[in-house]
């Protein structure tokens, strides 16, 4: 009867999809969902490849169906249902079998789960999975945690399911215990600082350049072809151009401005935090998502204050290309920022993440594949240490090429009152980061003034305190 | 023996100070420290007060020369050691004593410490103390949480040692647990993004507008007699005006521009993330101190991208003014931000923080006493349940003066390379809140499309999934 290779527990659409991927790619696969009626029909949904299914009642049978040692991977809802899930597995399994993770944990309970199963004989993996249901079905990137022994083990599996960047698989080992739900964390604290900075600029070319949906659609299409080829400026354009059939109107014009968002946004910045690394960008992006759920505070605010008066308005496609480099100048800061958040955390963590693997596994099957994460492989190729990706040759020159746009943009935006606050963060971080001599110098004075904190002088090493009047 | 009437523990510069304040008022303090030769160092320096401090070299002594029942006052480094002071005290102490911890502990800290000693007996207070050395001698803010019986209890001796506005103590009761603590740790957010504000509009005259000291100086002393004026305006044109007494130069010039931080900015930015409500200003100030200690890269960016080009100046007056009215905007933004935070912890906590006392008895004492507080405290008197500053009579008609300077002044220093992240913040705070039709319609779009998350209509309730094409 064990005739399974692996089993996924939890048939919600990314559940499913990656139970049908992996049935797909010739590999026999259990499924088990608490729900019983989700689990039958799931099996009646398989199709051709139901041969290749064993879906399962109870989670013993699901256990008895595969081979040992068992890969069972577990895509439920993040927090308290995992730690069920486990919990329910546990007496089931033997040694040697192979919890995986797949949901969007937090990596402090990726970390927990580890120590908590230390010494059961049953081998953890915490594996971050992007791509939506598309990618789930058709192949996502995974980003795997845990014992390199343990992703050997499961590699082949995995790397068959994964997305293929011209032929290389999106699927790779990042490190010990947490390291890749954490990589998974920071990936969409990039996702939420991308998406945000696409919406400013749509913002901007719908309430001050005036543009309707058609028209962004054809720029978004157009930048699709550059340096901003990506995903995300894809399906931008996409649902730029579908309406809605009740209305006829553009669908984004009746669709609530009000985005919703599960944790992993606000953990990057939290942890970001915690390691005293600047993410301002996804910081931006996250409480741009909630200032858009406070929509009665926004009308009242609007009906006190009006809409900004709008000045004289440029050319429109000057103006639309300083917005094409304005995105990338600020794609470049958000990504530098998510970058060098997770080296501060392999540091803190002794993970020793390889910065250039995850660039190249993100480049095809998640959210934030783009040609640009290809850029930012081959720039931690060529130089695998350096502390920020604004100063690798490759993207520095970017910058050079771009900044000037982002300058005026988010001059533009400040004086018609367009909101940009992530593009906005970007030229603050880049402004304070290309400085050797910054303001700080007054902030120590004053700390040492009322608190006596003391200060280190440029011409000697020593901390002093200064000879206020007080 | 025991004629003390309340006992301080920890003798660096706040407990010490705070000691001898409380000598001053009249009560008769019990003063101890780990280590004994800073007891017998206090105790030498009390000078007059001597009458009125018994110095121990044992905690057993400091307890018995307190009367029952014991308030004492802990003022250690925040973290372990306050715990290791707690565990300390506990069997020395009777039913009825009070624990005070006045140090800058994490709520979170406060509110496990009040869980532990429930059922002890003894009773327990998290207190907040701001005024740096000079406050806590002469009269800080404090900021009380705990059972209202406890204040009760201390607040003769607490109201005593404050500072007062006009009069009025600047000490109050805020509510059960981890109130205090967690008022306090927002005061510190607040006054980082005020701190930071006040640097970027130095930068903005140091290296746009090519001020020296002295006249920079004279700018801060002119604002401090208008709306600006406040504590730490007036600080900062008395530490510009400081000359360095082995150079000649005036001493902002030879300090170090690296910041240091100890904690209570990156807790409101990550408590501010946990509550999902916006603090930017408050990030981008724990941003620019985090970027200001990496000195070397820096450096490095400086030599790669060199100085920003600067565009022709605006005549100085009228730049001046404008940063001005910049400086007062985007303090109403931080403010904002900062009372908003703590009504989302109070409805989350159930504290029922009274927002106009905080304002109250921030206007002295404090490190962010101004006139700018008293007005706060108007606003909440007329407006109590208001769900943002900004919405208030007084304060929207400032924004409404000074956010075309705001405006000018951002993309003034977006146009020559001068970093203004948290005044941006403040400016992208306000266009993103004043709008009742944001973008996040194009984000919901985005995500249905690639995970199925769903959207709400404008003219219907339900949640849809959208027709696309994919």
């Amino acid at each position: 009867m064990a005739e399974a290779e692996i089993g996924v527990i939890g048939l919600g659409v990314m559940g499913a999809n990656l139970a049908l991927n992996i049935a797909d790619n010739g590999y026999h696969v259990a499924v088990y969902n608490r729900t019983v009626s989700r689990t039958e029909a799931f099996a009646a949904s398989a199709g051709e490849l139901s041969d290749r299914v064993t879906a399962c009642a109870t989670l013993e049978q699901f256990v008895a169906a595969i081979r040992p040692p068992r890969p069972v991977i577990i895509m439920v809802k993040a927090g308290e249902p995992v730690d069920q899930q486990i919990a329910a597995l546990k007496p089931l399994m033997q040694a040697n079998d192979i919890i995986i993770d797949a949901g969007n944990a937090n990596f402090r309970d990726t970390m927990r789960r580890f120590s908590d199963l230390e010494g059961s004989g049953l081998t953890f993996i915490g594996m971050g999975v992007s791509g939506g249901e598309e990618g789930a079905r058709h192949g996502p990137s995974i980003m795997v945690g845990g014992a390199e022994e343990a992703w050997r083990r499961v590699e082949p599996v995995l790397t068959a399911i994964s997305a293929k960047y011209q032929g290389e698989p999106c699927a790779a080992w990042l490190g010990e215990n947490g390291a890749g739900h954490f990589v998974k964390t920071i990936h969409n604290g990039i996702e939420y600082a991308d998406m945000q900075m696409i919406a400013e600029v749509y913002g901007v070319m719908r309430d001050h350049l005036m543009m309707d949906a058609p028209s962004m659609a054809a720029v978004f299409s157009a930048w699709s072809t550059g340096p901003l080829d990506s995903y995300l400026i894809d399906i931008t354009a996409e649902v730029l151009r579908v309406h809605d059939a009740a209305t006829g109107l553009p669908i984004v014009d009746i669709i609530v401005d009000a985005a919703g968002q599960k944790g992993t946004g606000r953990w990057s910045v939290i942890e970001s935090q915690m390691m005293g690394v600047p993410a301002t960008a996804i910081e931006a992006a996250v409480a741009a998502r909630s200032l858009s759920a406070m929509r009665d505070q926004r009308s009242r605010a609007e009906k006190r204050f009006g809409l900004p008066r709008q000045q004289e308005r440029r050319d429109g496609q000057e103006a639309v290309n300083d917005l094409e480099n304005a995105l990338l100048a600020g794609k470049i800061a958000a990504y530098a920022q998510g970058f060098a958040v997770m080296a501060a955390a392999s540091e803190e963590f002794g993970w020793n993440l390889p910065m250039q693997t995850i660039a190249r596994i993100w480049r095809a099957g998640c959210i934030i594949r783009s040609r640009f994460l290809g850029e930012i492989a081959t720039a931690f190729a060529k130089d695998p240490e350096v502390p920020n990706l604004t100063l690798t040759p490759a993207f520095s020159t970017m910058i050079e090429q771009t900044d000037a746009s982002l300058r005026r943009i988010v001059a533009e935006a400040a004086l018609n009152g367009m909101p940009i606050p992530a593009l906005g963060s970007a030229l603050g971080y880049f402004d304070t980061y290309r400085r050797a001599r910054g303001t700080a110098n007054l902030i120590q004075a004053q700390r040492d003034f009322f608190g006596a904190h003391g200060f280190e002088r440029i011409d000697g090493n020593g901390a002093h305190h200064g000879p206020w009047g007080g």
